[in-house]
Formats: C-alpha cells, sequence, structure tokens
C-alpha cells in the first residue's frame, strides 16, 4: 500500500473541516478496499446524475463496468465524473441537535475515464470489479465469452486526483452542554452478510463454496469507528 | 403513503432494464423510509461532484443541510442536483461472471431545490432529518439556538421527479449454464447496529434511552431481498 500525498488541486482540499482530511493515499486505498459500491456521478444535459455501481481497483486506476447502452457510462469517456465510496460506520448522538453527526469513511475521485478496447485489458478491469465484489469468484464462475465481452463497457479511471474525509469517535458538544443531564454516544453501524441462499435451480448436492460461506458474518470495520476517541 | 405513479420525464423513465423500474410512488418513499444517507449529485464549474449527507423527508418534500459554507450545498439553489439513496441487499452470485450482479433498492430524485429562510421550516427541515437518523432524537436532545440556525443551509427539494430501480432475487443465468457443476446464489447483505458506545464524557448514571437500545440489532430488509424470487 503506497503512502504517496494525495492530490491537492482546488476541490480536492477541502474549503471546510480540514481535520477531517486524511492526505494519505494509504486511507485511500483502505476505504477502496473495505467497499462494493460506489455512487457515480455523471453530467448529462448539464445536470448532474448519481447512479450506484460496482467498481473495483488495481494499482493506480479505478475500475467501473457496465451495459454499452448505459447512458451513465456512455457519458463517463468524453467528459469528466466522480466517484464517491461511503462507509457508514456510526451515528454519533450529540447532547445538541447541532451537533448531531455520523461516523463515516468517504473516498471521492475525480477524473476523465478512458474506455477500455483491449479485451485483455478489459477483462483486467472485470476481474477487479469481480474480486471486489466476492473475492474468489473470478476463478470459479464461467468466464466472459467474446460476446458477452462485447456488451461490457470498461471503464479505467486514475486514482490520483482524489480526497478523503473521515470522521470518527464520539459527538463534540459545546462545552456548557456537557452538563446537561442527556445520554451522548455513538450507535455502531456496520455491514453483515448473512447465509448464503441457494438458486432455487441449483443443482442438488452442490454446497456453498469456502470463499462464499467464509464471508458471512460482521464485516471488518476499524475500532476507532465504533466512537472511542 | 400515497401511490401516486411516479414521474416520467425522460431521465426518470429508464432506458434499459425497464422491468427493474418501480412505477409506484410507494416503493419511493419505501426507500427512503429505509435509509439514513443519500449521495447528493451536484455540477461545480462544469464537473460532477458526489458527496454522502443525512437526508429528511416528509410528504412530497426531501431535506439536505449543512454549513452555509459547504460549497456543495451553495451549488444546489442556483442548479438542479440529484440525490440518490441506495439499499444493497444482497450480492448475486450467478453461474457465469457476465450475470453477477447486486440486489439493491435505489431511488434518484432530480430537482432545482429551495433554500429555507424562514426559521419555522428549517426546524421542519432539520426534525426530518434528526428523525431520520435517529427517531426519538428530536425531542430530548437539545434544540438548535438561533445563532445554530443561522448557521445551518436547509434546502427543500420536491420528491415529484424520481426514479426507482430495484434488483432482487437470484441469479438470471444463461439457460445453457444452469447446467455447469458450480454454486449459484444470493449473498445477502444487510446494516446492523451494535450497542450504544457512551461518549467518554457521558456523566455518570445516564443510560442509553430506550429509543437508541431499541435500534440495536439488524434493521429491516425486505424478505424477497434474501433472494427469494
Amino acid at each position: 500500500m503506497s503512502s504517496t500525498p494525495l492530490s491537492s488541486t482546488r476541490r480536492t482540499s477541502l474549503g471546510r473541516l480540514k481535520e477531517r482530511a486524511a492526505t494519505d493515499r494509504a486511507a485511500l486505498h483502505e476505504i477502496l478496499d473495505a467497499g462494493r459500491i460506489c455512487h457515480l456521478g455523471v453530467v448529462i444535459d448539464g445536470s448532474p446524475r448519481v447512479v450506484p455501481t460496482g467498481y473495483g481497483h488495481s494499482g493506480d486506476t479505478l475500475y467501473l463496468h457496465g451495459s454499452t447502452g448505459a447512458s451513465s457510462l456512455l457519458a463517463g469517456p468524453s467528459q469528466e465524473i466522480c466517484v464517491t465510496v461511503t462507509h457508514v460506520d456510526g451515528l454519533v448522538l450529540a447532547r445538541s441537535l447541532f451537533h448531531h453527526s455520523v461516523n463515516y469513511r468517504s473516498a471521492m475521485i475525480y477524473g476523465t475515464p478512458r474506455r477500455l478496447t483491449d479485451p485483455d485489458e478489459k477483462l483486467t478491469g472485470l476481474r477487479a470489479i469481480t474480486e471486489r465484489l466476492v473475492p474468489g469468484q473470478w476463478d470459479v464462475a464461467r468466464p466472459p465469452n467474446p460476446k458477452e465481452l462485447a456488451a461490457t463497457t470498461v471503464l479505467a479511471l486514475s486514482l490520483e486526483e482524489a480526497s478523503v474525509k473521515v470522521r470518527q469517535g464520539p459527538p463534540g458538544d459545546d462545552e456548557e452542554d456537557y452538563a446537561l443531564d442527556l445520554w451522548a454516544g455513538v450507535l455502531p453501524v456496520r455491514e453483515v452478510f448473512g447465509d448464503p441462499v441457494p438458486d432455487p435451480r441449483l443443482r442438488p448436492g452442490i454446497p456453498a463454496p469456502a470463499h462464499v460461506t467464509s464471508m458471512v458474518g460482521p464485516t471488518a470495520v476499524p475500532s476507532e469507528a465504533a466512537g472511542q476517541a
């Protein structure tokens, strides 16, 4: 994991709450490593559109994919996009309503993506996206055939211009409010995988593989996210 | 809950996979009722920006808030925004990599927000946002004072132009792939609240209130989200 400082273009330098900007490239990769879904922002006819979609990353490149007919991806190659990955770690209950907040980790990546045309490079991107969703699936599932590959748009976006915002720890109340007779603290939030549900058309005698069953249970969450300062 | 059909402007009429578009306004409200965080898309200097933030809704209005200095909110009142709320319900593992997918519920709302100036209307919006985060907090925490209220931007966005996309159920493989000797199914995903973590500065003898402790455990997830067709 690299420790190169993040970019500091105007929009990736936070205008406020600078203490929440972790200017470490390692933090960017940690956030991407912990997620499966991003929110892709594009501009269509001058207006913003925000679409949830899967992503993958490898080295300094983030990959997105979709149908060749997806308007959100068609808009991408000709112009800038913004990709945001967010983890909600806790609800922050302060004594004052004003200081209620959310503990979260968020990464935003800006850039003009490149539409991949080389089949090998497209497969590299699709592998990264699949392995982000369920590590281990790429090597067991039936690979894309040429027709499926042709029907899939894969975009590559440099991770160069990015920003990271993190809020962790207990509420930060106004000094006089600490005397109030009110509970305050953090309600931790985490993502949990339930037991795998077999496809109703699954052939008999095929158990869920270990790389799937091993995901069941709570996903990792940084200890400081639970509210410890 | 209303059952008015959703809008059908060009961008809210899906260009593909129309079967995933639930054209029922009730579905929009169900998705908003189940979330706490949205992704707000704005256009700044011609480029998209996607920011995670809290939201609330009441009737046909969605509310957003932030510091008066937040550039993402400052961009809003003069131009269109897009607000997307997404729930990930399951990872869909197909026999072919091509048909891997995600079970999700997503709502997108478009419009030009109105910046609230009337203090009572701002309080209505802030109450909706707080009660979405942790129901019950508005009535117990210390209310905003005039200075705090003045330092908070509250935007109101009509829910009129919206679209809903839902994908649920088992994988949809190509017919010939069902004969493969591969596991397929859905790995359910849900959000879970852990035990409340008291603020280190909490005064002794103040227990977490019932409206907080009652949130601990798995949040509701529609039964069909687990992969049942």
